[in-house]
């Protein structure tokens, strides 16, 4: 029997209105976005929000950076990673290194042991893209995500599985992720009239009666902030 | 002897209309669309209402999700299909798993023989991308769809199969799988002008006298909803 | 000696204008289009207006639908092609099983049989895109439809080659197949200031005196109808 | 020692201007155009004002279409080549059967064999684009595009490459052979303002002081005509 | 622990406020752009101006360019690294010659001896384009350059990778390489308006806080020097 | 030690002002651009000048077009190469045949001992598209053109590549090419408002303060003549 009303806060409070009130409990979403816009911030934010607001515990699993780059970067954001991990509330798995071919199914036992360890209720995949790299068709990446994300499904973890967009597209991974998911965020950032401008948008949230219009935000030192007010175009006449 | 006036109604009264007073019966619709577009809602749709309004059992093949969480995306929206299941009106099948490079044929006989065992008459394929995925080329992918279409049309089943477009894209398939449907309904979401904006246009509908109008549509607790007027510019000046 | 007056004529009557009064005996037309666009249907009337008005047998190669299906779609526009296969007036060709690899040529020999016992004058394979899928290189597609060609030149019959254009795209097959023909007409099915717009326009016709404007044209039951005035945006201001 | 003056006429008198007083004696011509534009018009032109003008004799190398068609589709024009060729002033070869892998070089032995008898001083190939479609590399193309043309350059004739530009795309060949030849001349057929519109212009022409100008021009019973001014914009407003 | 204040100036001071006063010590910036884009002449400044005004040794390597030519060029902007080199403050690496497939890994062994050698604090690599073009597979080249960035970040090194944007596109590399940096600095020179323009902006600079305006730049004798004002239109009306 | 100054003039007087009064000695300039815009001439012109007014021997490299035709057709603009091959002052090379898989590097050991030969100063490769067709990897090709410069680097020659652009595309090779020159002129030449437009732009010359306009240019009996305004737009209202 599925709790209808079970809800996971994304750790951004204006973010929460608009994929309705939340995640739904056990869901997987989507994160893309250009180099820049903020999904490893919002992956840090999601999960020390998860630990010290919800009491929910967390692991981030990186395939791009070593983890003490991670760690560093959100304690320049102000968010002390060392002290959660130490208290066995936060992990972090660097995967990196094995991504070659034989390693993607290994990469997902290790990831669901540590789930099991931790007692995690928020996953951070960073990223998918680099995950999934090694593997050569599209058929067996899809094969693969679908069997990733009902992992996770089981393990009652709500997740984010960051996605690149490469710098001037706006294609989400090989074309098929953004349907293997229930959730889908789109975090852009792109030249407007002779600026970068990032805005955010949610074009899917399975069941949630989410917000359709775009958003401008902006990455400071508490983290990614979105404007509650829906965005416009800045060019005049 | 071809009963001309046999219709299916789609459980959307709105695009009933626009199809032209609904479906012909046997017939295979393509139901094309953008992550977030309402494809799977729009199956649940047809679905229900086909067992509570129209006393016709129904096959829903899923190679994307598990049924748990299709079940569940179904009750948010007040559409217990648990009931229907348990009074065999309505069979879920789950064949993630198998649609390994042997399966695709073996998928096609487990399909055939729920639809029998349930005599349904309505068919939901989720999605004819996953389904095909593992189908090295075009020809072959063509031929089994071509094949699949007259197993459906034999079994007098009205049948939507759902084809994913990638976000920002507005592809078919692989551009032939619409000349083998005898319609084509394209749920469409994409930007436009600062709000991810869902219309719905109907380019094909064999032997119907079909509506060639765009319409706007909404997703809400009640599922699909299209607006009765053809959509206009929001765009002011 | 050649009758340089030797016409046919379309079916539709506004086209036959267009294309120069008519297409010229025993020559080999492309009719490509988006779906929707009436293609089968505009082979339909071609061929039972061969029969019923100019006394012409005609032969109806599907490599898509049953033959089934298209009778009764046919039928559902008045045109009742049962009685006209009993008179031996029509033949209606089912090949899509035997399109495999190995059945190319097989094919070919299977529907020049079918011209001469029937003594077809008029041919519309359903489709030329279907026909050649399994085809590997585009060589050997390019020399298959050669060989076609003249097959049918030297039958003395004058066909129309049905050609597949995705949904959103304007390209014609391989790039190359409207070289290989002695005409071209466009069907062309877009999106125009939200709605499906309709137009028809001839490129090629060659020694014909064709119109070279863009004409809107409509399915009805009567079959397909072109305007008599050329087309004009329908955009204002 | 080369006559700077010794130029060819191309048989259309308004396009003999354009290209700077008729093409040089010995040039290869490109002349790419969509399906419709009127090459195969300007090829017949080409070679038979040659004979009936200029006392010059020709070949007409086709890769597409039978000599049958071709001798009818000229004689609709006007262009009675049955008489010239019982003259032995012209001549027709047919090598679209000859085209396959093995052929390529062959098909090059039998035109020069042709072009030796006959004594030829122009030379139409209809297509370029047909006659190297069985090369595999584009640097075999390469390779034997450019002996084609040093053959055809030793032989003393000036000759007409016709190159297929598909129906939409203002691609021409595989993006090398514009360069190898001496001329290029765009016969652009595409829709403007609901109208197929045909214009002409010359890019390249060696050694010729060529007009720039795109000119708007018309297939007639006559052939090809090329309007005396140059082309203006036909939208208003 | 890590000081969270430990900035490294570019050796453009302009830039140094864009980048948000420096960049972290020990990150890897990617410097992406088009040709005469400066991506060199910056490399140049970079590691001059740290050898001569912030005492940090340097090493460029070249795949690319031959050092005496670099040296000439850098010459003629006034940075004689001659003197440098003999002083055993900077290094060039020419690295063209072992490329070749087997050469990356050791390429790789020879810039981490190279920097511990001369005890270098900065690297620059020309270019990271060059440097992978033998690895064969988007996978394999994603996994080197994780690894180089993980040496880079272990020898204490702040470093700038050039990657080459061919004229006329705004592809950055294969689209993964700015995932795997801690910034990205695009340096765009296109034509606008009936010239080349010259324009820098930032998209991504971890735990820095950035500014995301474009800026035009311009390359004098001094080197790059960027314009303190926001780039405006220059197109009026 | 290099000198500083050491300038070699372009053979066009106002192209000279614009890539900063000359090129640099024993620098190798990529020219790209599209069928007739005028690339060989301009070869011609600093070849010619380069003997007749610098005292500079020159060695022209062909992979197109036969010696006799490019004689002939710089002799129609005024240039006797043929006096000039005799004085031993100009050599002209004909590779084209000599192009195969095995040819390229025995093309490049011919290509140095012309020079050394001849004792030429200034080189025209016609062209490196035509000359790399056979390299099979980009890879291959980056490592063969790096060679290719540093060779012509070392023997002290100024350098003309030219580069193969296709009609109706922007781009230049392959996207490496222009990073591995020194200089980069782009002779654009396109459909500008119903007239084909020749533009001339500078984006790159290494260690030159070359000028950022677009120029127009044109083709005449003189060879290239540079326009000494800048390019302003010719579409009014």
């Amino acid at each position: 029997m599925v709790d209808m009303k079970d809800k996971v806060l994304t750790g951004v409070s204006s973010l929460d209105k608009i994929v309705g009130d939340g995640f739904n409990r056990g869901d997987t979403i989507l994160v893309a976005g250009q180099p820049g816009a903020g999904k490893t911030t919002f992956g840090f934010q999601f999960l020390y929000s998860g630990v010290t607001k919800y009491g929910e515990n967390g692991v981030y699993v990186s395939f791009v950076e070593s983890v003490n780059k991670l760690k560093r970067n959100a304690l320049r954001l102000g968010w002390d990673f060392e002290k959660l991990i130490r208290e066995k509330k936060v992990s972090f798995l660097d995967l990196m290194q094995t991504t070659g071919e034989k390693g993607v199914d290994a990469n997902l036992t290790v990831i669901m042991n540590e789930i099991e360890l931790t007692g995690a209720k928020r996953v951070v995949i960073d990223s998918l893209s680099a995950m999934t790299t090694y593997i050569e068709t599209k058929a067996d990446a899809r094969t693969f995500i679908g069997m990733l994300n009902r992992f996770l499904e089981k393990a009652g973890c709500t997740s984010l599985l960051l996605v690149e967009m490469p710098w001037g597209k706006s294609d989400i991974g090989s074309g098929f992720e953004e349907f293997l998911a229930d959730g889908l965020i789109v975090l852009e950032s792109s030249i407007d009239g002779f600026r970068v401008r990032r805005m955010l948008f949610v074009p899917k949230m399975r069941g949630c009666d989410h917000d359709l219009n775009c958003y401008d935000f902006f990455i400071s030192t508490n983290g990614i902030d979105v404007s509650p007010i829906p965005a416009v175009s800045k060019r005049k006449i």
